[in-house]
């Protein structure tokens, strides 16, 4: 794979850009591709943009803010009935099943730029109830997009079997750990590197540094030091 | 399938017409998605438009023009070679493997409105070339739509192994032989019903419809009447 090109599915958090380090270090060539689509945060799509422009990685920003025709929100008389908080706390533009259109979208463009490979940092270990995180849908939907172009590509998910600190321990191999942890984005507060703190996201990615450091001999946070000197608030 | 409920991927041309019309004898309740993704002619739109409206069947017009972002044109640097002619007379937004994203947008709008049936006009037998309209791309596409939103959705291409004649027999079979031929609009240069009669599609048409009015025992086309009291130009 030394020799080719891949597209990477770069949303500017941990996952996707402990994805763009592992794509860096496979492949020849790297693009990143990132969504808009009116996320929580526009300053994740910022973040995004500012990653790649500081890893010089040429970044493909596409506009799908098309998919809201689709939330349940947008669509009247909808025929089914949405259980009180099956959407809750996920804004409204969010979509049942968008990684199939999300992928179909990097699958295409992958095409168009002449790349073999898609890298996509979705994981059944912190699998959250998302049908369209499973390995089984990617492994589908790879199969329907070589058909649908006639086609040889391959979509890689590098953390499918990975769990957070695990996760961490893969940046940390590709000696990324501290720029992983101070850059990016997980927060849904918005709130760039260790976050708010409070938001599910932010104890979910704090609990997996704390189990990676942990296991790699640092003392355990939040009070004292670490390996790679990283230190927590 | 009598009780449930359907969508019809719907163009206003011959083929998704006769599909509206086999979905209205199959299922209980029937839904038509059309996709505005800059045309040739704006006019195909308005056709499906007023087609819906006449045969009172709830319309989604999704705007797709976001596929543009993905034609060749739009991409700098592209990486591939688009030999010449290879996308000639096809609009700029033309997007090889599109299918894959009307499809995935169907099925995921079919999820938000209940319905359990696809129904899209595609046809492996005048195939001209676009894998995204073989069976077997629409057979994995199913099972990708299914993990991707854990669902049991149903696509069905009642046209898949139908040549031009055989769906015209379909459409006199559903007795609507004469609304076809005349609301429909297949035609290159956006000319309804016979169309300009010298567009590939045009002449596709009417071949069929001669075959099919030829085999059914009426006198042949163009000089003279024919079954259905249908009088070509």
């Amino acid at each position: 794979m030394k020799q080719e090109k891949a597209v990477v599915v770069f949303s500017g958090g941990q996952d996707s850009t402990t994805c763009l380090f592992w794509a860096l270090e496979q492949f020849a060539e790297v693009e990143a591709v990132t969504f808009d689509y009116g996320q929580r945060h526009a300053l994740e799509v910022e973040c995004a943009k500012a990653i790649a422009e500081e890893l010089g990685i040429k970044h493909h920003v596409l506009d799908m803010s098309l998919i809201g025709q689709l939330a349940p929100s947008a669509l009247t008389d909808t025929g089914i009935e949405v259980a009180d908080g099956e959407y809750g706390g996920l804004p409204s533009t969010f979509v049942p099943g968008r990684n199939l259109l999300f992928f179909s979208f990097a699958g295409i463009l992958a095409r168009q730029i002449g790349a073999k490979h898609i890298v996509t940092g979705v994981s059944e270990t912190d699998f959250s109830g998302y049908p369209d995180c499973r390995d089984s849908f990617v492994k589908s939907l790879n199969v329907t997009l070589n058909l649908a172009v006639d086609g040889q590509f391959v979509i890689h998910t590098p953390l499918m079997w990975l769990d957070k600190s695990q996760v961490w321990g893969l940046s940390d191999r590709l000696g990324k750990l501290d720029y992983v942890r101070t850059k990016t984005l997980t927060c849904y507060n918005g709130i760039q590197a260790d976050g708010c703190g409070e938001c599910p996201a932010c104890r979910l990615r704090r609990k997996g540094l704390e189990t990676f450091l942990g296991k790699k001999g640092g003392s355990t946070l939040p009070d004292g030091g670490s390996a790679e000197e990283v230190a927590l608030p």
